[in-house]
């Protein structure tokens, strides 16, 4: 009997949830019926999935009954109460919050990077953080043939990583200005992160706050990139610190990379040799004819985008470069249905 | 007799000419008289100059007849052909532009850092680039205090810094965008770089390119920060690298910026109290009230502004801030001002 499975979206009304049906939509996977689940709030909505419309169902534990996979993205308080249940009822759940991403049980994946710690699932695989996952993408080919010593990141994220009501606040903002408010009128209600005390406008702007404040005056979404970045390359002994920034974009993650390398004397030929077959990965880097990743150029597409590739001017091991991608896509929704196909590939979903 | 200048403004009807004007007003610089000069295009233009209106005048050489100070920001080209014109006839010469930056027998000042290298000045003393001026006014009490190896910098960068036109373009692009415009359908004719062949939407995009692009795969503006900063600091052994990147902001400069210090196990507490009463600089940095630099509200002040100053995670004598200011004022028309009125205060202005 042809294996095909029976997939819920946890969240599936919305930014991500969205795409998680349209990557559905484009996978190999084999798909016997997707789920659509959500609040109470938006159950009933109709949304299509191959052209055929599905109801939204409201979220509860029975949701999960007959159900093979299950794919989370409706918050982290969400995914702790459900994702259980799903496993217990025999799916395994890919999430895309944060609750479970630094649980030694479970295994935190970036399907180029580290594909293999699926086998050690026990019913739950966390999907990493946006910002982290891009930059897996560019630099595990560089760790696997010289070695990684070092990261300093500096990001320039877009807003949808914040929300649809993140965004349609960044818009409204921009249109108030464009229509001439000054900037002491402008109102934020959301960013830069819902959950903290206060809010800043977007438009016009860049917030160097992502999440909430945490340890040693790093932001949560700085810790996330430099612990995610340990667990999934397996190594602690890693140097990894980070900024991270919101800026007025509305889709597509930027990041302006420096890596310390293991190996000397390396040229920037050697590196763009290395990067440009990688996979995921898409080398745009030519000066001569202005060529290099940028945000707008990457929504909608699956890839990670790396250039402005450039030698540090004082040390010999240490390489410049911008990584670009769809923070909804490949930073959520894509790594999140790859997870799922390299799960089947591997023979590690059971249908109940 | 009181000592009174003639003052002369070089491109007074451009972003930062306009700026170089409400900066003469707001300065204790004592003013005799202020010439505006632009091109024949502008010229017949009107500008008020404390309440009192002024034609603006063509660009001659002979408009400097009788002229004390002139104030240049109209381009390289202009700066070449005309700042030996005003110095012939016995002006000082504040350029705004890269022509004569590097020059070793022309100072590049600012004052917070330098001022001490105007007393060598052959006429003509040059301003400093926008992202450059900003980080010296963070980095220099750091340096005095602690000494400084190393500099990584990624920059967040304004599009005022392009020009008026170039203004108008991001606020159309945005429109468009706003109005439902497919992203394909942008038009773009002057962004990254107006010399240069192709040109990109920046409305909700990161364009990691400003000024053309150079050796070893750095662009103009990132060579700017590196030589500028050795020569502003006298020091050709601190290492320097930079990233620049243009955002969709209007004015204000965003910087995240690097260092490793010549002293090792510095805390923050003692990094805050070196900042904290440095000239021309705020430190905002309190992550419990979410207070740090923001650009949007850098806007018409003359301040530089320093937070977010955490400690590397794995380098003891590496810091990491965030460094904002106002592009068109203390990144050029306020410190032109600043520069002049240092001049005066110095003897260094003969009034012809």
């Amino acid at each position: 009997m042809k294996k095909e499975y029976r997939i819920a979206v946890v969240g599936a009304t919305g930014a991500v949830g969205t795409k998680m049906i349209q990557m559905l939509e484009l996978s190999s996977l084999p798909i016997a019926s997707v789920k659509l689940l959500a609040s109470k709030r938006s159950a009933g909505k109709k949304l299509l999935f191959k052209n055929k419309e599905q109801i939204v169902e409201e979220l509860v534990p029975e949701s999960f009954e007959n159900i093979d996979i299950a794919l989370f993205s409706a918050g982290g308080g969400i995914s702790k109460k459900f994702a259980p249940e799903a496993v217990k009822r025999g799916a395994v759940v890919v999430d895309n919050t944060s609750a479970f991403r630094m649980d030694k049980d479970v295994p935190l994946v970036v399907p180029e990077v580290n594909e293999a710690a699926l086998k050690n699932h026990n019913g739950i695989i966390a999907n990493p953080n946006c910002s982290t996952i891009q930059m897996m993408v560019a630099l595990e080919p560089l760790r696997q043939a010289f070695g990684l010593k070092r990261v300093l990141v500096s990001t320039y994220q877009a807003v949808s990583g914040a929300g649809a009501s993140a965004i349609q606040e960044l818009k409204k903002q921009l249109q108030d200005m464009l229509d001439g408010l000054p900037k002491e009128e402008l109102t934020a209600e959301i960013l830069p992160c819902g959950g903290d005390k206060k809010h800043y406008p977007l438009a016009f702007n860049a917030l160097p706050q992502i999440d909430v404040f945490s340890d040693q005056g790093y932001t949560y979404e700085e810790w996330k990139m430099v612990n995610e970045t340990k667990k999934i390359m397996n190594d602690d002994s890693l140097s990894v610190s980070a900024t991270c920034v919101r800026i007025p974009v509305l889709s597509g993650h930027s990041e302006s990379v420096y890596v310390e390398l293991g190996k000397d004397n390396l040229t920037v030929d050697e590196i763009k040799a290395t990067l440009k077959d990688a996979p995921g990965l898409v080398l745009q880097d030519s000066p001569e004819e202005q060529l290099y990743p940028q945000a707008l150029n990457s929504v909608g597409k699956k890839e990670t985008f790396v250039g402005r590739i450039r030698q540090d001017l004082d040390v010999t091991n240490g390489f410049h470069m911008w990584v670009v991608s769809d923070n909804l896509l490949k930073g959520a929704a894509w790594n999140s249905v790859q997870i799922a196909e390299s799960l089947h590939k591997m023979g590690l979903v059971k249908v109940n």
